[in-house]
């Protein structure tokens, strides 16, 4: 235990052991919170402390305890409006326990991400909640190290098939066939597929595509293979042309939308799986002079208010993005806390918002 | 200097020194980069760290240099795009200069911005940033503590009379002020103002705005002081009922703008401050049946790809969110570094976006 007096502010032990009348010692163990003290020694040196204005230092309370009360996030982009949103659920659930957040963002750079886990590691934060930049079947090193320090882990949004860990992701392969088969059922068979796993090529075809999806991010294979499964089922053949490849940027997903609307068949509904994929479409569309859902339909992922103010309102697959947050957060304090139930991945269910942005494909 | 064996990772103090054959205080010395040790000494015994997999304890470290090597940040809402955008620009200059960022919201709660500034001096941050939940005329005891002990201050967003600190802001009132008269110059005289002091009362008129707008914070009353010198230097009368009081979330400012539209003489422009303000209003109007910009124009704050793609494509006041934390965290960095240059507010300039949002007033 030390007490550091920078600016006076905070008395040293000693001046707080001669306002209570007792040795050092004593007030070390008080405050510190270790060894043995009589309950009503404790009140008195507690008094004592409090008359003089001391102020715990929890850098040096974490030398003598261990704990430090922060978890780490490590996610993609504080800017982000889905991370926004999943960062503010897990804060509230931190605050609630008296947990404070460190976060550090990867911009889904792996070099990023290795870092930020020894930063955390560092820091000694009590437990860690990550979105991995890493697609599905990565090898990440980094995480054997929280192992071997026994910092708990959560995935948030991603799972990694190498990493056993609690987990609290969406149903995207479902919520994205659901999604998929309403643009089916209203009458369209071209179908674009905006955003996805960034490759420098077009798939041969689906097989390929699905060869591709092994070293995607798991969300972005996910809604990709929900795609895939609504048009089979549908017995819609699979056209390479109508999915993008490499899309990383709402400009990127502008230039593929020209793109497939520049083709001889172009699509005549477009499922866009991020926001900025879907703000990319509506651009293209602008530009082309078509309106939605008259002349091309599209459904998005994410809600937001624009969404549903502007008009038409946006049909979207809304993801639970606080519920996912303060889930990951529960499930981190839990593991702290030393529970031991098997590691678990939890499935939140993500909500189809039919609005006006779907409607029957334009008679040619 | 204290190395902790959790987990069995990192090497004692005794094993580097085994290994680089010198005594264990001159280790102490050297890993933790006080007190006085030869070259050529330090690199025997950073080259047996580093075979041993040696890894700094930075707990352990702080107590020694007195760093955390890390920002604080207290704002009103993570989750919130304005603040995600800010912080995402802190998050960017702190990256750069090895600093991390443990953020805190406040919900704009004095309460929760108190304990925030606590938790912050209690982690031994080296520097905060704040975005204050107080009005301009607020006392502020938590900021003397951060002063008592020596942890640099710059203020974000918000300005605090009694407050002396770094400050970067931007020009509210002229970039409002701007706005407005674009609607007047169109031909709007009924022009709503939606969002701004949450007081549970409308004002009774343009002086007891002005005196409530003392209790409030400084960048809701900058807007609201722009919107009134465009009314006023166009000769245009205030009108009380044309602006709301109390509006704290998206609801509240629908509800608000439904309130005007119900008018006699109903506004035919609104500027809306905030962006829950803009969809609420859009919302509105929505309700109501009525087109933008054809029965009524409209005016934002804070762009957003959303604005841009919309039809008809919003106008905004386009806050440099990126800029706005970036220069925040160099203010602070060039203090914790030791600058002794004046206190400065650094005021920057939004952008006005014209789109097509605003038309003439129907004719009646």
């Amino acid at each position: 235990m030390s007490i550091q007096r920078d600016g006076g502010a905070s008395p040293t032990i000693s001046e707080v052991a001669a306002e209570a009348g007792v040795g050092r010692a004593t007030v070390a163990r008080t405050l510190g919170g270790y060894g043995s003290v009589s309950p009503k020694t404790r009140e008195v040196v507690l008094a004592a402390a409090q008359r003089l204005g001391y102020r715990p230092n929890s850098v040096a309370r974490s030398m003598s305890t261990g704990e430090t009360r922060t978890l780490g996030v490590v996610l993609a982009d504080v800017g982000n409006p889905f991370f926004a949103g999943v960062l503010r659920g897990i804060a509230d659930a931190a605050r609630r326990a008296d947990y404070d957040v460190l976060v550090l963002s990867t911009d889904e750079d792996l070099a990023q991400e290795a870092a930020a886990i020894d930063v955390l590691v560092d820091k000694r934060v009590d437990g860690v909640i990550l979105a991995p930049a890493a697609g599905r079947q990565a090898r990440m090193p980094q995480i054997d190290l929280l192992e071997q320090r026994g910092i708990p882990l959560v995935l948030l949004d991603r799972l990694v098939d190498a990493v056993t860990a609690d987990a609290v992701v969406i149903n995207n392969r479902e919520a994205s066939r659901e999604a998929v088969a309403s643009l089916i059922e209203a009458g369209h068979r071209r179908i674009g597929f905006v955003w996805g796993p960034v490759t420098t090529e077009p798939a041969a075809g689906a097989d390929d595509l699905r060869r591709i999806l092994d070293s995607a991010l798991w969300s972005d294979g996910e809604r990709l293979l929900g795609y895939l499964e609504a048009l089979e089922q549908a017995g819609i053949p699979f056209d390479t042309s109508l999915v993008t490849h490499v899309a990383k940027h709402e400009s990127q997903a502008t230039r593929a939308v020209l793109g497939m609307l520049a083709l001889s068949d172009p699509p005549t509904a477009i499922f866009a799986t991020e926001t900025d994929a879907l703000t990319g479409s509506l651009r293209a569309l602008r530009q082309r002079g078509l309106r939605c859902p008259d002349d091309v339909s599209l459904i998005g992922f994410d809600d937001s208010s624009w969404a549903s103010v502007m008009t038409p309102a946006m049909s979207v697959v809304a993801q639970p993005m606080h519920q996912l947050g303060k889930l990951a957060a529960e499930c981190l304090l839990a593991r702290m806390a030393g529970g031991v139930a098997p590691v678990a991945t939890h499935v939140l269910e993500a909500d189809f918002v039919r609005r006006d942005s779907v409607a029957p494909p334009p008679a040619n």
